[in-house]
């Protein structure tokens, strides 16, 4: 099988490394706009040609792995481009207006559009990591728009990976995406803003942050280049969560400034269930 | 040497491991409120003897290491009751209104007052590990008040554990503290609570969450009876904390609803600083 791989960061340079190392005799064509990115990828062994306009026909899983904006820029033009018997497959953390996108596009049969919950703060084709892929799960939407003999290349892999496989509307995907991931990076971002402005002097966060600040501004690391666009193409759930989250913050502040210490125990108490959820979280992608 | 303990938790009970194997010849006195925690450091092999009126004369340290309300009210008790060798020392994470709660002391010089930066969400004598205290920073305050003498015996310890030591002055440590520790706790418990509230049903959390969640909240599985009173007792400087990241989430609201992309990338790039002051921050103790 030739793989092809357009944007090679930690989503893609890592899928490179998960596929060589499980399928040998697959090939990977892999592309970046940026040349320096695309040399490292040679260099790092995770692509073995350039993917171009004279073999992009020739692929049979080509994968989309840049930032949420750019995929629905490229998006239209590599269906067009693509051979009768390629899956074009995108990772992005939304999901509608991908989708919505491509609804009418005569290919639209020819794209499958999944969300693998993995990842690290690390970014480029050297934050690649094996293993990435694996025991994850992986989020399918609009399954039934994509072609059932395409989607058959698709899933021999996902499922040599080991995923649990979950499937999903694209709305419903970015209304519950925004408050269980991308709500964490924006208080992660801001957090780091908060006391970063404070802290001037940074030797005082050396000096006194401990590893439930490095845990909790862990995300603020996260591309820039990557997360605006998820922000911004998942605004009206975001903007909704985030209003949530604030008001919740103005509560509690509240009930601080009255020493209400009864009801904060409760509070907290309750948010205390948190540990039985995340003891349900599969965590073997933890970097 | 002999040790004594109040407070047979995470903090209590892991110095009592890091002594124990350190300075084998110390005998180690415990003591705790909840019968079933006192019982549970005699099991786990934490404490040597139970710490009483009768034999707390003859302690040479005696670390507080409950909430910090408690400290409050107890600290001078104890210090009426201790015997002229022994030095107390506390571990809470505030450490302004504790340490005006001895100031007028008659036996002020017997005290000193300490934050070691170290810990884990887990809390109770099972939840000890040993190490904890090893290699950390650990902030000391009013050194001058303290006995050069009794402060020796502490610095014996200290030194031993190879600590970071960083001196400060109470109001300045709560300050900056309420920045690098507790405002994390408050956007963790806070982030936990509105996501929790969002989906009803839990099986979506264990589902959608991956490893960015899973470390934005952990702070958030901490005990409401140890964090509840140190937001209480700073809590002048963490309304000031929370005020300025509430501005700031509000900020970035408004420049997603604007589609402000270059404003945010330029934001989120500076934030991006955060990865050369984690790098600078010793992990040793992240659990």
């Amino acid at each position: 099988m030739n793989i092809g791989i357009i944007g090679l960061g930690l989503m893609g340079g890592s899928f490179a490394l998960d596929v060589k190392e499980r399928f040998k005799e697959f090939v990977i064509y892999g592309f970046d706009k940026s040349d320096e990115h695309l040399k490292m990828s040679f260099d790092l062994k995770l692509i073995d040609f350039k993917l171009d306009d004279d073999n992009i026909s020739n692929i049979d899983l080509l994968l989309i792995s840049v930032p949420v904006d750019e995929t629905i820029n490229i998006l239209p033009n590599i269906l067009d481009k693509v051979g009768e018997n390629t899956i074009v497959v995108d990772v992005g953390s939304t999901k509608l207006k991908i989708c919505e996108g491509v609804s009418n596009h005569k290919n639209r049969k020819q794209f499958l559009a999944m969300h693998p919950i993995a990842g690290t703060e690390n970014s480029g084709p050297n934050a690649s990591v094996s293993g990435l892929y694996h025991g994850i799960t992986n989020i399918l939407c609009e399954v039934d728009k994509t072609d059932s003999n395409l989607l058959k290349k698709v899933m021999k892999i996902l499922n040599n990976f080991e995923m649990k496989i979950i499937y999903m509307d694209p709305s419903s995907h970015d209304e519950h995406i925004s408050y269980v991931s991308h709500l964490s990076h924006v208080t992660s971002f801001i957090l780091a803003k908060t006391v970063i402005e404070k802290e001037k002097n940074e030797k005082n966060i050396f000096d006194l942050a401990g590893s439930g600040f490095e845990s909790t501004v862990r995300l603020a690391k996260s591309s820039p280049f990557m997360w605006t666009p998820i922000f911004l193409q998942n605004k009206s759930n975001l903007v909704e969560a985030l209003e949530g989250y604030i008001n919740n913050l103005n509560d509690l502040k509240v009930k601080i400034q009255n020493d209400d210490k009864e009801s904060i125990i409760d509070d907290l108490n309750n948010i205390n269930r948190v540990k039985k959820i995340l003891g349900g979280i599969n965590n073997k992608n933890e970097k």
